[in-house]
């Protein structure tokens, strides 16, 4: 008899029984031609089964999981993706982030991506706005794109986008309206800078089986506020990540685990009156100014 | 540096913050109000991000994978359920039926239980027909139901059901008809005795996604031929099986690893003019029969 994490005694021979399977099932893939889905099937198999093993997963309990997956999958539609949302809530998102986008030496680091860029965003001239109109807090937004040798990349394209103050991107609205969001390229220097909103907190869509799994886990939907940049510059590997704002919401419990501390950025309040770096006028309304330097990483490490 | 199974090397610096994300996702459940869902989103997210690690899961394979969870919901309805058979196919559901039916002393072994029993089966007296005009070959099944000290279990209630010679189940014609299932009770001495048909091969639903899947990994989407039962008696441990075909194909490559050693069973052909059990004038056919004696668990072993 052997004890499992779940206090479940098993004897040897029912142990024999469960492993007999695991290696039946693995062996079932091996004709797989692709030596490649060959490899990502055992893998899969084998924490599966142990998964259920471990927990000794009841048939009432299974029937539960096919039900939730099975509601996931009916709540997914072209406007709403319920299984990126349940792999960004396991952290599962950011995992496979950091697996591919590796430390390398001061290379700034990756975060989720995100359901909400478009490839259509409006250019705008370095020094131009990205809020588009939409509702909230001025903040100027600064910063150099270099190369982990220290070179400026100037011509880097970089896409930044943004919830709105009422926690909302542009393409939620479901009018036809394009704000909070646009490209510019990195000056000759390799460096930036635009107007923005001050980012605010907003909850990740909560209304289906994903939300109700937070709920029973007591865990909040709500992400930390941030701005999305995506940064690419030829022979550069891309950068896909946020800068949140010190001393905001949820740092400590992102609802999607995309926090990192390198990442977190100083959001300075100006008082109403604080004269603009670009001269704008700004009457009686406070603003924001931060600063973000981007290290890319070269391609392929 | 580290090698994963992938062949990737991981700096130490990696390793780290790979291991963090891990730790930061299993906290976000500490404040779960059952244990034993806190105990499972533990050990799932555990397993989740071992293989992410383990495979170095490309972003490219996350979104197919996302992709494959999609369709597989979308193909799933009131009589299509896509993610049981995806459970099936990967020994999910044959592992959770072993976990949960613990080897106990000479207990018949369970195997899965499938979407095809129907609650409404009609009752027929012992010796009577299962096949209900369904066609194939006739099969004379007997034997006895004791408990695990060899006591004859009276009484005990014996559901079974089968596909035809066409490898169709009765619910699969989309007609109203009601043939291969049936229950009858154990006799006083705790045997039964019922004509069914010989177990034909057949093949689990293979035009979705998971039959994709069971295409690109070259592995047969076909059922060893089998005979369902379920086996229910106060104060027992209720037992699902099967009985498979000695010498029947796809033995070894059950789809759903469902075969057992213990529960092939001889069928033993009889020419025409063979004379039946109970004297029952089958022409000029060729018959077949088997015995199956079952042994219960007391319940909660």
């Amino acid at each position: 008899m052997s004890e499992t994490k779940a206090g479940a005694t098993v004897s040897a021979e029912q142990r024999r029984i469960e492993e007999e399977l695991v290696e039946r099932v693995v062996r079932s893939f091996d004709g797989t031609p692709s030596p490649r889905l060959r490899e990502v099937m055992e893998a899969l198999v084998r924490h599966l089964h142990a998964l259920i093993r471990e927990v000794r997963l009841t048939e009432g309990e299974w029937a539960a999981a096919i039900d939730f997956l099975t509601r996931v999958g009916h709540m997914t539609d072209e406007r709403r993706q319920e299984f990126v949302l349940l792999s960004d809530v396991l952290g599962a998102s950011m995992q496979t982030i950091a697996v591919n986008n590796q430390a390398y030496q001061d290379a700034t680091e990756a975060t989720v991506f995100g359901p909400f860029f478009l490839k259509t965003a409006p250019r705008i001239e370095n020094g131009g706005d990205v809020a588009g109109g939409a509702p909230g807090q001025p903040c100027w937004v600064e910063g150099s794109v270099r190369d982990t040798d220290g070179k400026p990349v100037a011509g880097a394209r970089i896409e930044i986008w943004e919830a709105d103050a009422e926690g909302l991107y542009d393409v939620q609205y479901g009018d036809s309206r394009v704000a909070g969001r646009a490209h510019l390229f990195s000056d000759e220097n390799g460096e930036f800078r635009f107007w923005a909103l001050t980012p605010t907190a907003y909850p990740i869509p909560d209304d289906g089986p994903v939300g109700e799994l937070l709920d029973a886990t007591h865990r909040s939907p709500m992400r930390a506020p941030h701005l999305h940049f995506m940064v690419s510059a030829p022979g550069r590997r891309t950068l896909v990540t946020h800068i949140f704002v010190a001393g905001g919401d949820h740092l400590d419990s992102d609802s999607v685990f995309g926090v990192k501390e390198s990442l977190i950025k100083r959001f300075q309040e100006q008082p109403a009156g604080t004269p603009t770096p670009d001269g704008r006028d700004l009457g009686d309304a406070t603003w924001t100014r931060t600063r973000f330097d981007i290290v890319l990483a070269p391609p392929g490490v």
